[in-house]
């Protein structure tokens, strides 16, 4: 990519990067004040940013919005840009640094002028951060919109946002970078591992540490799903061999969890975002409150009472949340009713319907159940939002941890209403594989088919169009056309949900492994298609996301950590429970249990010291590490050194 | 103080800080070369303090060693050696910031040249991190002594000690501010709050963090002894009201262990040692290897294998504490043995002496037990050394743990049985009574009186010898004799026994409180006590201690964690044992234990909500530790943009 050369040529005269889109009864002179903003050198509070309206497409309509506008930089402004960010990059010696103007020279891969030395998501991530941080001088509201209140120091992109004058932000893709991804990622046919380093380039490290984990999490289930299979096809009551099974099960995921941790430090050291620091964090767009001054930065901002949010989380949001837990549990007693109607009218007179009857109420619950995590969804965003934080992650902390409870709750209470009140193995067994299965179908159509089946409807209207008017040749859209294609495509909404389907999926591995070995194969094969799935829906279904640095996969580290705990407690249970087991006790049942619970807080213990004793770090890295740090602890020395003699030369 | 002039004036032309102890048979080179290298300036590799021999003592006899060696230092390279060690004060705007020359002025206290604006422990500190760092040039070995090889970097001083040329190295203590702050801390007769800050100035953070948080447990435990006295009193046999002690006490204890945190992290913050940056660790002075190059710094120094180090722990420290603990419950066999023997003596014929008799077994026990302790301890000591650790910080983490095993295992597998396996409440009262009462007067008794008796032969010896000589009329030593007296006394090993023993004694309360409440009431009388025979040996005993800056109380609070989470399994358990408690499920113990595990669980969980819940730092703190990183990143940003604006007009 050559900057100020357009790869279109026809609208441009840099490469655009980023679109801003506005509603289309913006006032014009908030758009000419907008753009001079972002135009403006830095010195009097501007971006340096270039930026162009897009020209009208060829199927101009009269609905078309004309208010998008392309935004690029120049390579010195995007080296300047990737020195503010803190962005690391390799250095000549091969460890990480942060890169500086200064020695950009001593870089790796910085050739000539430094083209090609960004990546293109990084280039975007760095406008979106100098767009973000574009803050208001003396202006008390947006010109021409009285109602969009400005101050000083507030960012004008989050106010223009909040106030619904800006509609959307988002990169472009990049077509030929995108189809040499999409073949190395799931096109070519030969099973081979993700291109993680690609990935990341093209969408950045938040996702590619959600790719790197869906793979580590597939293999790491491969032995289990290996042991599982004879289990499954030898030994289906054979609760002894069951034991071994599950402790090693136990085992097994407490070590991977560990090891992931190493995997994604290693991975997040060589992406440059380990040592990273974090930038002050800003109120997210949404955030109101009164007028007043931060204590930490001294500036005006809306402060909200932190007592007052409390106050809102324990009154309401929790009730609600534990409201919604209720009729969760409601709505599966009337599942079991209708499970126990099927199965009295198949016994009354079994024929091949009465049997197929047998699984509907599964399958109608298995439904129920995702249509009641959605509308939950939603409710959690409402309340979320309502609650007011003013940090995104706090916000984005709250949020997950609401979903994460209720789904928890909503996929795995039958299961334990079934192993542990009915303690009906078989039954078990058979929801297990029915709810898996059912939920695995539903997300690969509601997640990557459906979506990709509207977005290909319209992508087919928009070349017709296009068409009709131009007689084209190849298949390429034009710039204007292109940009307007992926300003309608859907908008990722980011990893939440992927993970949080992969969290479920541990769930139905890990909790009740000792009963179902099986679910272990059908998870990796799940996993398999997944990636394809979610690796395609990336590439085709959704608009570009902006990357996000990211240096490990956060709060999914504990939740997965909370969910093998768990399944150590069940596990125990299941196996205290089970006629073999409890044969070997015959006299007493208390003795039985106190074995049982014993082996399960020696195994608690257990995992705890192991989690202990791996190292979040792997010893090279934090070698590494520790070289930096002793280099700018030393270095620092000197300066003192050297100022302390002139010093002394001074007086002398 | 004022620098330059000594307090005494007789001896030293400078305030002696540190006192320095040769060998006496070192080589008059070899002293020659250290005390150059001490007095050398710092661009030529010196360390630029002021040292001087110490003269005969008054008391002089040819046992005396001369070797004695007074080091000081002018303000100046106090204040630059206050920078290099990365000393955080107290900013003109009330926040603490690291300590720089340049801006001296700009930070509270500091008057004119300022003097008294360091504590006379920060000097030490300085001094004694300024020694540490001074490290050999081109010697390959100390002149004189062949034997004591040196390479380029390594520390001076840590050749001298692992050769033993180097006896000692101690700060001197400060006669007038020792009796100011021994009258504050527990010569005046009303009770009040410990006199942190000043212990802090005296003896640094680390001791000033222990009492800080002897003081705080011991507050901490008054709740509980007060609800406790009334169900000694009263209730001695009603279980249902001890199930509210219990939960009451399982939940108090964890709350006082955070809010602890939030406590020392006050404390840490207003001495400065919260923000403080670690330098880098050296080897400890007996870590020995191959030379070869470390690869953080790229210095020569010998390098030790961890493979080796690991197999050292797995395969003989690991076996080797097993093997005690194995003989620790032998002697805890024959300790019942014992019991019976005097139980069935007291029972055939009671009389007064049988009934004395009936608690010698406990008693001599716990003699067994403290002797048991001790030897373990050499042997621990003896092992963690073997197992050769670069790291001071390493090797007392594997001392704390292996000690930290043995005396919990030591302490209460006694407890335990009784509990468990014997099922005998009563007995478990009265043992744990019996312990705790001898094990407190036994530690009183080691820990103050006998090294304080010891102490006050040795000085009285000295004031004869003294007095033998010269008519004094006032009761003050000279400086010579002073030093060599200090000299003479105890070293003091660090916190490591007294919060060992808090450690225990937190264990009495914790994990039987359901049956002996009165605990409580016995560890707080005990701390009071603690807190004055502390302080006094703190101040009369023992050498000066290094001042040692500390954030936290480090491994403790993991100890003391992990202590309070054994509580919640052993109290659950002793309820679910109690005959009230069996009364409510008359016809299933079954029940009785489901019960009594899920509530344990619940408990358990609850706990790891609560820790997560309240936060480790206090809002006021976290909002002041935000402002700092806040400014310095804005720092950075407008240094590179003056920067960028400037390269800007050099183009121009």
């Amino acid at each position: 990519m050559v900057p100020g050369v357009s790869t279109d040529g026809s609208t441009t005269s840099f490469t655009p990067l980023v679109v801003l889109e506005l509603a289309s009864d913006t006032k014009q002179e908030a758009i000419a004040w907008l753009l001079s903003r972002i135009r403006d050198p830095q010195r009097t509070g501007g971006a340096e940013l270039l930026v162009e309206q897009l020209g009208p497409g060829d199927g101009g309509s009269e609905k078309e919005n004309p208010n998008l506008f392309l935004v690029g930089a120049t390579w010195d402004r995007l080296l300047s840009g990737a020195e503010e960010v803190g962005l690391f990059k390799e250095f000549s010696d091969g460890s990480m640094r942060g890169f500086t103007c200064a020695n950009k020279h001593n870089f790796k891969h910085f050739e000539g002028d430094g083209d090609s030395f960004l990546t293109m998501a990084e280039c975007q991530y760095i406008i979106k951060h100098e767009l973000d941080t574009l803050r208001a001088k003396d202006e008390t509201h947006v010109p021409g919109h009285p109602r969009a209140k400005l101050y000083p120091g507030k960012s004008i992109i989050r106010r223009l946002q909040s106030k619904g004058i800006l509609i959307q932000v988002f990169p472009l893709h990049e077509k030929e970078e995108l189809k040499r991804l999409s073949y190395a990622w799931y096109q070519k046919m030969k099973l081979s591992f993700q291109p993680l380093d690609d990935i990341r380039h093209y969408y950045g490290e938040g996702q590619a540490l959600y790719f790197g984990f869906l793979e580590y999490f597939t293999f790491a289930l491969v032995p289990l799903a290996m042991i599982g299979v004879p289990y499954y096809l030898f030994d289906w009551e054979n609760y002894d061999k069951y034991v071994v099974f599950a402790v090693f099960n136990l085992v097994w995921c407490t070590v991977i969890l560990e090891l992931w941790k190493r995997c994604s430090t290693s991975l997040a050291y060589s992406w440059g975002t380990l040592s990273r620091k974090k930038a002050f964090e800003e109120p997210r767009p949404g955030f109101h409150g009164v007028l007043g001054f931060n204590p930490v930065t001294g500036r005006e901002e809306p402060l909200y009472s932190n007592t007052k949010r409390q106050l809102r989380i324990y009154l309401v949001s929790l009730p609600f949340v534990l409201l919604c837990l209720y009729l969760s549990l409601y709505v599966m007693m009337i599942y079991f009713l209708m499970e126990g109607w099927a199965l009295s009218v198949h016994d009354e007179e079994p024929t091949f319907w009465t049997g197929i009857l047998l699984f509907i109420p599964s399958v109608i619950y298995a439904v129920v159940i995702e249509i009641m995590n959605l509308v939950y969804r939603y409710a959690a965003e409402f309340l979320t939002e309502w609650e007011n934080h003013r940090l995104e992650s706090s916000y984005q902390n709250h949020l997950v941890l609401k979903v994460l409870v209720f789904n928890f709750f909503n996929c795995f209470a039958s299961l334990f209403y079934i192993a542990f009140v009915m303690q009906d193995m078989v039954l078990l067994r058979q929801s297990l594989a029915t709810l898996l299965i059912t939920s695995q179908i539903l997300n690969q159509v509601m997640e990557a088919f459906l979506p990709y089946w509207l977005q290909r409807r319209r992508n087919k209207k928009m070349m017709r169009k296009v068409q009709k008017r131009k007689a084209m040749a190849d298949a390429e859209l034009p710039l204007a056309e292109q940009v307007r294609l992926e300003a309608d495509m859907s908008t990722y909404l980011g990893t939440f949900d992927d993970y949080l389907e992969l969290f479920l999926l541990f769930g139905y591995v890990s909790l009740f492994s000792c009963v179902y070995p099986l679910a272990a194969v059908l998870v990796v094969l799940n996993n398999i298609t997944e990636v394809y799935s979610d690796a395609f829906k990336m590439c085709h279904v959704f608009k570009r996301p902006f990357s996000e640095p990211a240096a490990n996969i956060g709060v999914w580290q504990l939740a997965f950590e909370a969910m093998s705990v768990i399944a150590v407690v069940t596990n125990c249970s299941l196996i205290g429970m089970s006629p073999q087991v409890k044969a070997y006790f015959p006299e007493s049942e208390m003795q039985l249990i106190l074995w049982t619970v014993a082996i399960e807080h020696g195994l608690l213990a257990f995992k705890f010291i192991l989690s202990f004793i791996i190292p979040d770090v792997p010893k090279h890295i934090q070698i590494k590490l520790s070289r930096l740090e002793f280099e700018s602890l030393e270095a620092l020395k000197k300066k003192k050194m050297l100022e302390a003699s002139e010093l002394t030369k001074g007086i002398q």
